[in-house]
C-alpha cells in the first residue's frame, strides 16, 4: 500500500521515469517482471519457461549472445559476433569471413582456436557477504581491497565446490552482488557462416539503421569430450516467425547501460569519457581502414578489427548525441528530483506516524543528496587521471594483441604466486582457464597490422598527454611512434605460442630476464599502470559502489525494485511488441523482405557496402522474395544483446537480435519506444536462405527437428 | 670578411643547420641564391631566366601552383589542384572528376565558377614603412592595429595606382614586409583533366609515398575579355624530361614551413596545435567517407572534400611524427644554441676592437635569449584560447560552405562601411573582388553533405569545449549537433546566389534583420569570435612578429641571409638534383615508368585505389611502357608547391611537381635530402598519354609548339 501511494505521488509530481508504463527493462532472471508481463501483456511467466531461457542461452567470450537450437549443441548467434572466430579460422588463401562456410557433415565443423561459451546455471545473492567484508569508515583503498578479496573468495569457493565458472556480479552499480555460475564450453566449432556481404549488407551506412536487410547469423556447435554437447534445454526454431503486434522476448547478455547513473556521472561521460573515446576510435578506425586499402590480403587481415572500431564509433557517436540532447539531460534531472521528492514525501508521511522523531525521518532525503554529491566529487577526482588510466592501465596506448599478451605474461609472473583473493581480479583462480585460452591462443596475428595499430595508439598516447610527459617518453623510448612500433613488432617473439608458454612456465624470473621488447615495454609501464588502477579503484570505483549502494537502498525503500539494474554483460530478460514506426511522416513496416535487399542492391549500383555475393544474385529467382527478412520490436536491448534469441510466448525462437536503430542509441541513458527499436533476423528468412541458396539440408533438418 | 669568419666559427662549434651545404631553400625571387647555384651546381642564374620564371608562374586560389605552357594562356597544374574546379563543373549526370574531360576545341573549354589565377608582376620591400607605423612600446593590440592599417594602406595605394592585386607579405615571421603585385585572371576554363583513378592512382595508400605512378596533371586556359590571354612569358614543354643527376628547379607557391620557428613554438605545435588538428581532420575525413558510402551520388558529391581531408591528415600526421622524433627536436635545439654561440663569439670579437663598451657588445646575445623567452611566453598565452579561436574565429566549429558565406555576409555588412585600413584584413579594398568571387560563386552546394559536415564540426566543438560551455550552448541553441545541423541546413536560403546578393546589397540593416538560421548563427557567435581574433593578434601574432623581427635582425647581422624565409604561399625558387635513394637497403630509381603502373594495378587486383580507367587498361598496348612516368629530385618543396613547374637549366618545363615522399614530410621543420624527395610527373609521360590514349592532338600540338 505504501509503495503504491508513493508511486501515485511521484506521478502527481509529473514523473514517468520511474514507473513501469513501458516495455523498459533488462530484467534479472532471478527477479523477473512477472506482474508487469501479466498486467501489460496478459502473459504468465512460468518457472519452466524461465529455466529453459536460462539454460538455452549462451554468452560468447567474443562479446555477444546466442542460443542453443538443437539437442546436439547447435548454437545460433550473429555473424558479427561469430566474426572474430571466423577471422581466426581464415587464411590468406581461404577467407571464410568474406566467402562464408558450411560444414557438410559434423566432421567438417571447424574448431575455433579461442572461443569460449558460458551457459548460466544458477544465481545466488551474496550482497551481505560482500558488504560485510568492508568495514564501515575504512579508507577507500582498504575498502576496495577488502571487497575484491571477498568477491574472489566467494568465487574460489564456488569454483572448488561446483567446478563451474563462478563470477560475482555487481548490480545496481553497487546495490547488490550476485554470484553467477556458468557451465563452460571451450571446444566450439563453426557450422555455418554466410558471406560477409550478405551478413553485413549495407555496412556502416546501414548499421544502427532500419529498414535493414541482413542475414546476420552464424551457427556453431558446442562439443564436450570430443562429442557434440547434449543440450536438452534449447529453443525450438519457429518456422513462421512473429507477426505484427506479437509479444516477444529477448534473452541475452546486454553489455552496459547507464540509466541509473547520476546526472554528474553523465556529465562526466559527456565532457570527458565520450570525447576521448570517440577520438580514440576514429584514429583506430581510420588506421585499419587505411591498412585495408593497401591490398586484398591487408583488407582480409584488418576486416574484423575495422568493423569492430566502426561499430563502436557509431554506437558511441549515438550516445554522445544523446548526452548533448538537452531533452535527455533534462529527463535525467527530473528523475533525480522526483526521487528526492518521493523521499521527502515519504518522510512527511512517516512523520505523521506517532512516535517518530523528526531527525530520523528527514535523514533519507538528506542522505540521498549526500550520495549524489559524493558521486559528483568522485567524477571530479576521476577527471584528473582518467586519460592516463585508460591509456596505461586499460591499455589504449598499446592497441596490439601482442602487447596484451606481453602484459598478461608479465602480470601472471607477478600475480600467480599470490593467494587468489590478493591478485588483480582477472588473475583470480576462477578466471585462469579462460585467461590462458586467450594468452596461448594459436589464432594468427599479423605483424604489419599490429605495427599499424601500435603506431596509431602510441601516437594517440602522445596526442593525449603531450610529447614531454614522462609516460610518453617511457613508452616511446627515444623514438617517434612510427619508429617505436616498428622496433617493438620487429623484435618480439610473442607471435610464437611456444615462446609465450616458455615465458609463462619460467614465471617471474623468466619474465624479469626477458629482453623481448614487448615484455620490456610491459614491465616498463607496469608500476605506473598499477598505480593508476589503484587510484581508479580507490577514488572512483569504491566510492561509487558505496554511494550507489546507498542510493539503491533509498530507491528500493521508496519505490521497490520498479527499475531493472543497469546491464552488466549478464543474462537478462527483455520483452516488447513487434511493431513498425514513423520517421518524418514515413511509416516504416515491422519487417523487411528478401526482395527489398535486392531492390536496395540494384538502386545503389551494387557497389560496396551494397554488394551481394554471386550465390544471392544468381539465386534470386529461387527465393520467395516476400519472405520476411528483418523485423523490429520495442524490447529493451543494448550492445552485447547481439545474437540474442528472440522468443515468442511459447519460448520458441522467432528471430535473432542483431542491432538497434539509431533512435535506440540513446537507450544507454533513457528507454524510449516511440521510434526506438531493436532489429532481428526473422526465423523464416534463415530457413528460406539455407534451403534455397545454400546446400544446407542437414542443418535445416536439425533446426526443424526433421 | 666578418661574416665569413663567423660562419667558420659556427662550423667549428659543430653546426650545419645554418650553412648552405645542401639544396635547402625556398628562395625569394627578389633575393635569389645566385652564388649558391654557381658554387654548388655551376649554374648562372640570369635575370631573364628569373623574370620568365616569375611571369610564367601562376598561383591558383584553390591552393596550388601552375605554369603557363603556351603563348595563348594554356596552363598546366595538378589534377588534385584542379579538382575543386572540376568538381564544381560536375553534375549528377556528368562526373568530370571521375571520368575526366577534354575540350576538343576552344569553344568547348568550360568556364570555372570561381577559380582565380594570380601572376606575380613585381616585389617591393616595404619593411620600413610597415615598421614605422608601429610606435615603440605601444601596447600589442594597438601595435597590431597600426601594423594592419599600414599594410592595408600600402595595398590600397598600390591597387589604386597599378590596378594590380596588391598584398603585403610577412617574411621571416616578421623580419621583412614585401609588397607583391599580381595580375589576376578570373575567367579560367578547363581544357583537360584525366580520370581521377589515373590522376590519383594509389589513393591514400600511395599519397606521400614513392615509387609513384600518377598522371596528376590538368590543363586550364586563362581568358581576358572573352579571348585566350596572351602569355608571351611561358615555359617551353621539354619533350624529353630530366635524366638522373640533372639540376632542376621548382618554381611555385609553397604554403607553410616552420623552420625558423623557435623550439618553444614547435613544442606548442607538437603538444597543442597538431593533436587538435589531427583530431579535427580525422572526424571530417571519417564523416565524408561515411557520407560517400551511402551511394554513387553521395560519393560524387563528397569526393574532393574527402580527398582534401585525407591529404591533410596524412601530411599533418607526418609532421607530428617529425616533432615526436627526438632527433628532430634536438636538431632544432642545437640550431638555437649555435646561433646564440655565434652571437657571443661576435660580441667577443667586437670587444677586441678599441673603444667598444662592454655593455653594448654583450647586448646581442642577451637580446636573442630575451626574444626566445618572449616567443615562449606568447605560446603559453596562446594555449589558453587557441582551441576556442580555431573553433569560433577560424570557423572549425562550422565546417560548412554555407556558414562561410553567412559569416562573410554578416561581416561585409559590418566592415564595408568602415575605411579600408580599419577593416578586418580580408575585407580590405584590395581583396574585395577575390572575396566576392567566392561569396557569390554559383558553384553547386549539396545540402545533405553540408548537413553532415556541420553536424560533425558542431560535435567536434562540443568534444573540444564541453557540453556546458557558453559558446557550445550558443552554437547548439537547445538542440544536439545532429538536430541543430538539420535545422540550420533545412532553414537556410543561402544555397541561392540571388538570396546572398540581396542580403549583401541590403547591407548591415538587411543582415541584422535576416532570420536565415545560418545568418542568425553567424551573428550570434560574431562578438565572441572577434574577441578571440583580437586576443590572437594582440597576444600571439604581434608579439611574435616583433620578436621574430628582432631575431631576424640578429641572425642577419651575424650570418647574413644564409637561410630563406619560411614559406608564405608566395612565389619561391627551389633547386635540386634528380636522383633516386635507398630505403631499408632497397634502391628506389629516380623515375618510374608507365609499365610499373600496370604492374601495380595487376598485383593488387585492380581494386580501388589501384583501379585504372578502361581507356588505360584497353589502351595499354598502344603505350611505350618504358616511358618515364614520375620522377624525384632533392629540391625543397612543401604543400602549396602542388602543380609547380619543374624546370631545367634552360628554363624549360621537364615536369609537374605533385607530391613529396614520406621522408619529406618532416621538411616543415628541417630540410633533409638523404631520402626526402619531391615527386613530379615527367613531361614525356604527359605527351605519351595525351598522344596515345586521349584524342588530344590539338593540345599536344599547342604544347609542342607544332
Amino acid at each position: 500500500m505504501r509503495l503504491l501511494r508513493l508511486a501515485a505521488l511521484v506521478l502527481a509530481l509529473g514523473g514517468t521515469a520511474m514507473t513501469a508504463s513501458s516495455d523498459e527493462g533488462m530484467w534479472l532472471l532471478n527477479d523477473p517482471p512477472r506482474e508487469l508481463l501479466k498486467t501489460r501483456h496478459g502473459f504468465d511467466l512460468t518457472q519452466p519457461w524461465l529455466d529453459r531461457a536460462m539454460r538455452a542461452n549462451v554468452r560468447l567470450n567474443s562479446g555477444g549472445s546466442g542460443g542453443f537450437v538443437s539437442p546436439d549443441g547447435l548454437l545460433v548467434t550473429n555473424h558479427h559476433v561469430a566474426a572474430d572466430a571466423i577471422q581466426k579460422l581464415s587464411t590468406p588463401t581461404r577467407d571464410l569471413y568474406r566467402d562464408g562456410f558450411l560444414a557438410a557433415t559434423r566432421d567438417q565443423e571447424l574448431k575455433c582456436p579461442d572461443l569460449e561459451l558460458n551457459v548460466l546455471q544458477s544465481i545466488t545473492d551474496v550482497t551481505a557477504q560482500v558488504n560485510a567484508a568492508v568495514k564501515a569508515g575504512a579508507p577507500p583503498a582498504e575498502a576496495a581491497a577488502a571487497r575484491r578479496a571477498a568477491m574472489a573468495k566467494i568465487e574460489k569457493e564456488s569454483l572448488d565446490s561446483t567446478k563451474l565458472r563462478s563470477d560475482v556480479v555487481v548490480l545496481y552499480n553497487g546495490g547488490f552482488y550476485h554470484l553467477y555460475r556458468y557451465k563452460k564450453f571451450t571446444d566450439v566449432r563453426l557450422v555455418f557462416a554466410p558471406e560477409q556481404a550478405v551478413a553485413g549488407f549495407g555496412g556502416d551506412v546501414d548499421n544502427f539503421e532500419y529498414p535493414r536487410m541482413s542475414l546476420d547469423v552464424s551457427f556453431f556447435r558446442a562439443y564436450e569430450n570430443g562429442q557434440p554437447a547434449k543440450t536438452p534445454d534449447h529453443f525450438r526454431w519457429n518456422p513462421d516467425g512473429p507477426k505484427e503486434g506479437d509479444l516477444v522476448f529477448v534473452t541475452g547478455h546486454p553489455g552496459t547501460t547507464n540509466r541509473l547513473e547520476t546526472l554528474a556521472k553523465l556529465r562526466h561521460r559527456r565532457d570527458h569519457t565520450l570525447p576521448y573515446t570517440l577520438a580514440r576510435l576514429r584514429a583506430l578506425e581510420a588506421a585499419t581502414h587505411q591498412y585495408a586499402e593497401r591490398g586484398p590480403e591487408e583488407r582480409r587481415q584488418a576486416a574484423t578489427d575495422h568493423h569492430r572500431y566502426a561499430n563502436a564509433r557509431k554506437a558511441f557517436s549515438g550516445q554522445y548525441q544523446g548526452l548533448l540532447d538537452p531533452g535527455v539531460m533534462a529527463q535525467k534531472q527530473v528523475a533525480e528530483r522526483e526521487l528526492h521528492a518521493a523521499l521527502v514525501v515519504a518522510a512527511y508521511h512517516e512523520r505523521q506516524r506517532p512516535g517518530v522523531a523528526d531527525a530520523k525521518v528527514l535523514a533519507a532525503p538528506g542522505e540521498y543528496l549526500d550520495q549524489l554529491d559524493r558521486i559528483a566529487a568522485a567524477q571530479a577526482a576521476h577527471a584528473g587521471f582518467e586519460k592516463a588510466h585508460l591509456l596505461l592501465e586499460t591499455g589504449h596506448a598499446f592497441a596490439s594483441e601482442l602487447f596484451v599478451i606481453a602484459r598478461h605474461l608479465v602480470r601472471m609472473g607477478e600475480e600467480l604466486p599470490k593467494p587468489s583473493p590478493e591478485r588483480l581480479r582477472e588473475y583470480r583462480d576462477s578466471n585462469l582457464e579462460s585467461l590462458r585460452l586467450q594468452v596461448f591462443s594459436p589464432a594468427p596475428l599479423y605483424a604489419p597490422l599490429e605495427r599499424v595499430k601500435l603506431q596509431t595508439s602510441l601516437t594517440f598516447l602522445a596526442e593525449q598527454l603531450g610529447g614531454d610527459h614522462p609516460v610518453v617518453r617511457a613508452a616511446l623510448a627515444g623514438k617517434n611512434p612510427a619508429g617505436r612500433a616498428d622496433e617493438l613488432v620487429r623484435g618480439t617473439k610473442l607471435t610464437d605460442v611456444a615462446a609465450r608458454k616458455a615465458l609463462a612456465d619460467g614465471g617471474k624470473a623468466a619474465l624479469d630476464a626477458s629482453t623481448d621488447p614487448l615484455v620490456v615495454l610491459a614491465r616498463a609501464v607496469d608500476a605506473e599502470a598499477r598505480k593508476l588502477r589503484a587510484r581508479f579503484e580507490a577514488e572512483l570505483e569504491e566510492p561509487e559502489r558505496q554511494a550507489y549502494g546507498e542510493l539503491s537502498r533509498l530507491r528500493f525503500a521508496a519505490l521497490g525494485k520498479s527499475v531493472a539494474p543497469d546491464a552488466t554483460q549478464t543474462l537478462r530478460l527483455a520483452f516488447g511488441v513487434v511493431k513498425g514506426y514513423e520517421v518524418d511522416g514515413e511509416k516504416l513496416p515491422f519487417h523487411t523482405t528478401l526482395g527489398t535487399a535486392f531492390d536496395r542492391h540494384a538502386r545503389l549500383g551494387g557497389a560496396e557496402p551494397f554488394d551481394l555475393p554471386a550465390r544471392w544474385t544468381d539465386g534470386k529467382s529461387k527465393l520467395d522474395l516476400a519472405t520476411p527478412y528483418n523485423f523490429v520490436s520495442t524490447a529493451d536491448t543494448i550492445g552485447g544483446n547481439s545474437g540474442s534469441p528472440v522468443l515468442n510466448r511459447a519460448g520458441e525462437l522467432v528471430g535473432i537480435n542483431f542491432d538497434r536503430n539509431r533512435h535506440g542509441l540513446v537507450r544507454n541513458f533513457v528507454y524510449t519506444e516511440v521510434q526506438a527499436r531493436h532489429v532481428a533476423v526473422h526465423s523464416r528468412a534463415v530457413l528460406e536462405a539455407l534451403r534455397k541458396l545454400y546446400p544446407a539440408e542437414t542443418l535445416v533438418k536439425e533446426l526443424t527437428g526433421g
